[in-house]
């Protein structure tokens, strides 16, 4: 056996993966989390959170086109964008792209992520954190957002799974999206991820739940998916609007919008792969219509590792 | 750690995928590969061929539905229908839930791999192997169609992946393909299962080289995708015609042509993921886009296993 | 990878061992435990209790031989042996083949373990269970010796560890051994596996605390070692003695004693060996020497698993 | 699962060891070999190379024991030894605290493995480089005694398994301990490690070729084991003599000659370890007596991996 070093993530007591490391660029654990930096066989350079893979150079583009585009492309000119956590720089990477942004608050709460991803996977930020129209703080979101009553066309929440005694299960609560409605501007929309999209085991809880939880405080909420190979299962994601009728697939001319609106091509994204993300297999919106579970503050959610 | 007895597939010498074993069923080496029918954690009970997961009880109906309904609507009115491998049944249940066909000819080679799923298996094949409308037979389904005349309104290829040493890797190449069109009737269609649809490593390869030689070989051909959980990655199919001008998406009126023409109701198919499984991301068509391989009989692909 | 099937125990949470399963004879959840009887690549067949191997058929010899000859050659005539648990019937082959032995009876708990392995694991008791001089009794073996006044020249405790919630765990306390000292005829001896003979970690903790459990009720008591590869660590051992003064390193008759006292030939066991079991290295030494704790009924001890 | 990085062994096609990795402190490929220098759990810092543990600090101490000081107390009175390989210099460190070697002369092919143990593992070699009697050589130790006339009292072949396309595997054959022959005076003594120490399927063959291999060369060798427990196996060692009749377990005042001859105290060797480790178990002493085969230049022995 060629390979020795191995990544192991567990996605439920029954089931795992693992990538060989090739090689160590950076570990250690943070004043919130445990932080690697490393080279995996075929996916490249990854950035892993709490041990559970946050994106790999060979398939981030997948995960970051899908988070940003689409919330973006459906405003119709979305000047000022606030992203929650979003740590490696790649989301802020694909907001920059849009002619259209002014401003960009990026608030995550680990400094040393973001200054160890900002040294070492400059392939995934490409000097995003330099762009004079970026504002970066180093605090929780939530008291950040709490605190400050500026106000959003577009938040963005990226952010890693609610794992006990991680950093972000607070910011998936139905009070969080309260906060985050609450700062938007009108027309406004938000989009986050929601963990896997399955219908086995345990799997699929967050997605479903998160889907409830803002149908809760939301008037328009859209679920879509996209299949990022390194999470080895498929992801799933929400778009949320305070405004009622918001219909992603009803977007017929994401190709023209990406032409005029967006610097440089993109790889994931277009009109088909927009229609396709959004047309969820019917197992998946059965699923997310029977979910009743609502994630609150004091009835948060965690998620497996 | 509760779990002590595992399934371990690799995907690549660089990535795996593990699921614990709840109960040994049956296993034996059979005259063409190895043959386990086991119960797994949260999947419950599986086939395995040659150490590749075929189909588990908790998400065989979305690769199954995957298979049958796409190329058995888009014909209009589909009578004799041909299954090339499908051992455990469940591709046969799905054909003979289709109302207007007459006869399901299935050719397996492996007569013990669809005797023991007969009998351990049941909740896969619901008694289908039982229904007079089938004619089943053990041989090679290459040789089967070029002794025989008989033509077929759809022909289903259901077989694993071309493994080195395994029966199927001659069910892959131009030369085959050419055989299952001269069986075809006017109109009629193929569908197959085409690997893993990634963009990583060489992951992709199956997927990318079958639609290629099946492009050269019938004039019109459709790729699609879907995600079964149990396969880690998310899984390519082809459709193919002899006629030209065939496109899955312009087919509006699935849920018409569910009610009409299938009997029960589905768990997966259905006009939205219709739409959703026929659109794909951007990198993937692009991956298949720039395919040159031509699969032959002297030059065929395997995977890697 | 041409095996994908693997059984994998962890040594503690920072370490573990696999192995390929080659074949399912038999797998269920008994009264008391999970039971496997597998055929393991290398190691051929296997018993598998609560997830830990408990023996398998290349190498299930040293550990039988080492836990039934050196009590029984240092008595002088043993004719009446009590086993505790021995499931598979292989520490009751050894005994049987002392000529001195005129009964044998053995206590475990789990009829279905015994019954299973009589049927499937031939290789292992070689028809002991059906000789005159065995009795066989399925109770609790402490309940059994408790209520039974009736006494032994050797007892062989031979039970897998003491996990949380398995059967075990009370008779490895300070309470027991006094039960069997209470049953031991003068002269007499008791033989018992004490778990894994290590320095790493937590690893080494059952057999230094058993041992100086047992000092605390036996004026003799001696620790010694066997590598049983399938183990994957050293093992450990100890014999204790209601008379002071016991010294296995004394015996150098074994040779002769085997000849005349054993049946058949032994793989394992002979003078060189039987010096080589007794010779403790240092730090293992060390580490027993410096344990102060003291197993009891309201302090058990659990090993990890 | 607290653990997600792991490092992980295949002692053959079988049966594999995996243990977690803590840190990571360096890793490269040198102009010879994979070199990883990794904090593991429980075992602390190690050195890898081609994937295959060489040492850790928990439990280094046995290995190095084993291997120095039974050959340096054998010899009435060493002063000048020779190391072949040694690479993280525990070897050397243990052969300068005898106070009769005037010369410890080194020669590891391998710079950037000493200069990088140097640098990370001073717990291991604890400034035995600095030593002035040291001389330290970075070549092909082969090729270093065949062109070099002096003599030694003791030789320590203390090299990595010969894997194919590794830097060991000419340092294993008969020719090689000729030449090792020829470079000893007399008294003089050489001692290895030579592999597992296992019945299991091919897992003892270097041990006992080795042995076989020796005994070729040498009128007397001794075969020895010690445990190593991050080696998940018993270890094999040899010992040999251009003089007849040495016999390691007629040393019986060990505890005397470390007080007089060895500086500090040892945690794993004395008088009881060292009957321990020559007292092979019999099924260990029976492969080794019918081993027939010669390691050769032209027909090397290659270990798993």
């Amino acid at each position: 056996m060629k390979n020795y070093r191995w990544l192991t993530e567990l996605l439920s007591p029954e089931e795992g993966h693992f990538v060989s490391i090739r090689e160590f660029l950076f570990s250690t654990t943070t004043e919130y989390q445990s932080l690697d930096i490393l080279e995996l066989g075929d996916y490249g350079k990854c950035l892993v959170l709490d041990g559970r893979l946050q994106s790999t150079l060979e398939d981030e583009f997948i995960y970051h086109e899908a988070l940003v585009h689409p919330p973006l492309l459906l405003h119709p000119n979305p000047e000022r964008v606030f992203i929650v956590g979003g740590g490696e720089g790649a989301t802020l990477r694909e907001v920059l792209r849009h002619r259209s942004v002014r401003k960009a608050l990026m608030v995550d709460i680990d400094r040393e992520v973001v200054s160890r991803c900002k040294e070492l996977l400059p392939e995934f930020h490409q000097g995003s954190f330099d762009d004079p129209r970026v504002v970066l703080e180093f605090t929780d979101a939530r008291r950040y957002l709490e605190e400050n009553p500026e106000t959003f066309d577009v938040i963005l929440i990226d952010i890693s799974e609610p794992v006990e005694e991680g950093p972000a299960y607070l910011l998936f609560t139905r009070e969080f999206y309260q906060v985050v409605k609450d700062r938007l501007n009108r027309p406004g929309l938000i989009a986050l991820q929601a963990g896997a999209a399955t219908c086995i085991g345990a799997g699929g809880e967050c997605f479903s739940a998160v889907h409830n939880t803002l149908e809760s405080v939301f008037p328009s909420v859209s679920a879509y998916m996209a299949s990022v190979p390194s999470f080895s299962i498929p992801w799933g994601f929400c778009l949320a609007s305070p405004e009622p009728g918001l219909d992603p697939l009803s977007l017929r001319d994401v190709d023209d919008l990406i032409r005029s609106r967006i610097q440089g091509s993109l790889r994931f994204y277009d009109q088909l792969t927009h229609q396709g993300m959004f047309s969820l297999p019917k197992h998946i919106r059965t699923r997310l219509a029977e979910e009743q579970r609502l994630i609150e503050d004091n009835a948060p959610l965690f998620t497996y590792r």
